[in-house]
């Protein structure tokens, strides 16, 4: 199953997407919440629900793409978890050998963007850099998980644009306030169930495309911590909650590491697509 | 005027916090939330609301402090934000010269503890340091705030004891996880509102103290960066939201940097006192 938060003008409402277009779930089941971050809160039992009215989503409760707007697929995590330098060549891109224990930041909600919205380039810096990612989305209250059992706490994946403002991250030892900006972290467009990928996301294609060119090409058959590591070495240390969001790294391309370096300016296209899970897209826009 | 977040048996309220006690607002006027995130997120109109029932409370509110607990001051934070490294003699006990730009990073609401609620040293590791620090609460949603405004989006200042997992701090480059075990993160016990304290809080002392021994002896004027510059700084990155909570460093004294180093064990009592501000205590157990 994917499922989506959209924003129709009927307000807002919980999406299934298929191939042939989006269908609005509450029009099939009323009891539905409005999008997918009140629906894992809701817990396994009412994602099941959700499923129940997937299968019976006719043509009646089809949605007109023209007329909705996504929002950040979850609006409000608890918490964003990032997980840096999880490929070995863009580690070294970066200048820092594979480390044994992964590099953990946070990002806040108020850096969210939604698939088709854009992301801002902010007054302070013209370094905006692009960081396509995988990302897991937590649907059981969980600490102490080892890796056999990880996946029974992930309600789903999604599509991450980490959008890094390169002289921010850099400016003291932590990176927190150059992955922070308002508006630089693209989210979306759909939370697809694991029942519609391999074991723990394994070997998918992962390409960021920059204005149609390809910037990132790589597979998460080559992360230094694997899906179920990466929940064991959380949960070693936090409880993980419905809602929180694990982004896992982004592979070898970005624009800083680049000779000469590129960075992302109004009006660029980038666009995310991991096989299987689909393409996040946004365009850039400044601040203003 | 003084507010805390508590647990009665009667439920979850909204105290007022006189040097002779604790009052519970909701039985002087039962409008108000039960708790000091629902009272700022309902902006300064309520907070002024809460102002008029605290000069209304009389013996008949009188809460049973034997009878309650506290819950930490803010239970679910959209944000908490800490700067590293605001005192200088601190960078400098830890090996680095004070910074140009802060160091940022995040802790997550699981790592909360309330005042007089147990501290929990994890199973993972034994080097459990204390670091008191002076909170501040946002109260109204801001971006781009210049110094001179900062003190119209403060809501008010509180305690907060950064415990830190030293090994898990220093296994990589960045910092999130020793700052992140779940209950290591004491905050409390009340929301000071700026009118009972200097401008900015400077000029506070600020000292912890381990089983009754002072371990840090620091004052707010020696910040690095002021509590005006901070929100200057945090603003021109991202938007602040009420309830987020933003702690301002801790002094020289940690027990990391001790010779031979000291770090908190079950039954210590861990206690931060600031100027004016009040105590936060709280005593240490293992996970088990």
């Amino acid at each position: 199953m994917r499922v989506s938060s959209v924003r129709t003008v009927a307000g807002d409402t919980l999406a299934l997407c298929r191939e042939d277009g989006l269908y609005d779930l509450r029009a099939v089941d009323a009891s539905l919440p409005d999008g997918v971050g009140a629906l894992i809160a809701g817990g396994p039992d009412l994602v099941a629900c959700a499923g129940r009215a997937a299968n019976g989503a006719t043509s009646a409760a089809r949605l007109d793409e023209a007329a909705l707007r996504y929002r950040p697929l979850i609006e409000r995590p608890g918490k964003i978890i990032c997980i840096g330098r999880n490929y070995a060549a863009h580690a070294r891109e970066g200048g820092a050998e594979p480390l044994a224990y992964p590099d953990v930041f946070m990002r806040a909600a108020t850096s969210l963007v939604a698939h088709g919205e854009p992301l801002v380039r902010p007054r302070a810096s013209e370094h905006f850099d692009y960081e396509g990612e995988l990302a897991f989305v937590i649907g059981r209250r969980a600490r102490h998980v080892p890796r056999p059992d990880a996946s029974t706490i992930i309600a789903g994946y999604a599509i991450f644009n980490e959008g890094s403002i390169r002289d921010y991250q850099r400016k003291a030892t932590q990176w927190t306030m150059g992955k922070n900006f308002d508006g630089t972290g693209g989210f979306g467009p759909d939370l697809v169930t694991p029942d519609e990928l391999p074991d723990g996301a394994e070997g998918l294609r992962l390409r960021t495309m920059l204005n149609g060119e390809t910037m990132q090409d790589g597979n998460t058959r080559d992360f230094i911590f694997s899906v179920p590591e990466i929940v064991a070495i959380l949960t070693e240390v936090m409880t993980l909650e419905p809602g929180d969001v694990v982004l896992t790294g982004t592979p070898a391309g970005v624009g800083y590491a680049r000779k000469p370096p590129l960075f992302m300016k109004p009006g660029d296209v980038v666009e995310v697509t991991i096989e299987k899970v689909g393409t996040l897209r946004n365009t850039v826009r400044d601040e203003g």
